[in-house]
């Protein structure tokens, strides 16, 4: 049983839920709970760590059981104080950063491709939501710029609720090359924009969509703005100036959603 | 100009920031920065605290020309000290709560109502987004029960950009009595809840309209659950459960602006 705060694997831990840096050194980053343990796709998983009350609990014994996985087990002090969450459930999981070839982002073998064309979004709250509302709406693709907050920063993760397990994504240098790209594929892609002219849901997403959207204080840059193919406008009423961005998002993706079912 | 942590009006400033029962007892809430000075009500603004710097910028001055109240210089390290920001904007506003009416929060001269009813919220952010996106959606009503996080909480009142002046709302010791007087006003009352039979998109919100909107964890209550008129489904693709409260919130009141606008 680990019982020092010195001891290796626990610093190792401690630096993925802290630093960036040594997420993509190591290509791990760290989830929490019984949910991000079970949903976490087998050969992502590269170690799991346990409290020593769930390692000897009813419930930790099943959740273990289900995925057959070695485990190390901590003592509850330092158990607690490498998680990032106040109130732990007692099991942590390193895993691999999943490698999304650019096809898998910007096709999809069932679905209408739906993508979101992430602008240097900071808050990582905002970027967590977004993805798990998007599984949700029938998200088929994230594509971020280097600026957008890390993905793999512990509160995304929770935001995510899982769904980082199951949408492609792509963090791309070069936001310009890549949109480029993705229009060559047949993706029509729209601006939430002052400068749009039609309410967002006057337009037809039925057709390979991709919504960009940028960040929260500033909006979309003016370089990513032009590479729209639409600016649309996401009506307010009252004194509202924006919606934040994880909300504007959403309420595009189960736009399109809505009208993809509704077509069908 | 106060100098002193140890001032009568700072050591206030610091109890409304912090706790909701001082908030209450005073009928105050404390609003940072110059857009929420700007918007503030005449009527509402209690008290003006700038920092020195502010006061001698050229912005303060303009800003303090606006609205011609008297305000109290506090020195630069004392304002920051009593702000709730970490990058205070050099104003501070003390505010008396808003008097909504019953018939204010649930009739509207000019708009068909569409209500939130809200189960139980515990994040401030959540409550304060919610208020914001409704507005722009067109909300005209936020009905409120106790354990509903305090709608003057700075994080809640920060997240509502300015709405929370606009937006009229109840906070009811009797959620249940509530209910009852908006249904007998006519106003059709849908949960989005598991039992939903009909995806929300699929019906229609162009009468007088509330909707129920439960705790981040646990939903509505079963007891407020059985009082809404309708059961919706927000459809969610992938292993998605649920949606965090303020998306989908969100997502159901601009399916509402869509529909009245389209059929306007």
């Amino acid at each position: 049983m680990i019982t020092s705060i010195e001891n290796k694997q626990i610093k190792q831990i401690m630096q993925l839920n802290t630093k960036a840096k040594a997420r993509k050194k190591a290509g791990l980053f760290a989830v929490e709970g019984v949910k991000m343990f079970l949903e976490a796709p087998d050969k992502q998983i590269a170690e799991v760590y346990v409290s020593e009350s769930f390692y000897n609990s009813e419930e930790g014994r099943q959740v273990l059981l289900q995925k057959k996985r070695e485990c190390q087990v901590v003592s509850d002090k330092i158990f607690s104080q490498v998680c990032d969450t106040l109130t732990p459930q007692g099991i942590l999981t390193l895993v691999h950063f999943p490698e999304w070839r650019e096809e898998q982002v910007f096709d999809h073998k069932e679905k209408t491709p739906l993508i979101l064309v992430l602008d240097t979004i900071q808050d990582p709250g905002n970027l967590g939501t977004m993805i798990r509302t998007g599984e949700g709406a029938g998200l088929t693709g994230v594509v971020m710029n280097k600026n957008t907050v890390d993905i793999f920063n512990p509160k995304t993760i929770r935001a995510t609720m899982g769904s980082i397990y199951r949408i492609p994504f792509l963090i791309t240098e070069d936001l310009t090359a890549t949109i480029a790209k993705m229009k060559e594929r047949g993706i029509h892609t729209y601006a939430a924009h002052l400068k749009g002219q039609k309410d967002f849901y006057r337009e037809e997403f039925l057709g390979p969509t991709a919504f960009f959207i940028g960040n929260e204080g500033n909006g979309l840059s003016e370089e990513v703005a032009a590479l729209a193919d639409t600016y649309v406008k996401i009506p307010m009423e009252g004194q509202v100036e924006s919606l934040n961005a994880a909300i504007a998002a959403s309420v595009m993706m189960y736009e399109c959603k809505r009208q993809r079912d509704v077509q069908a």
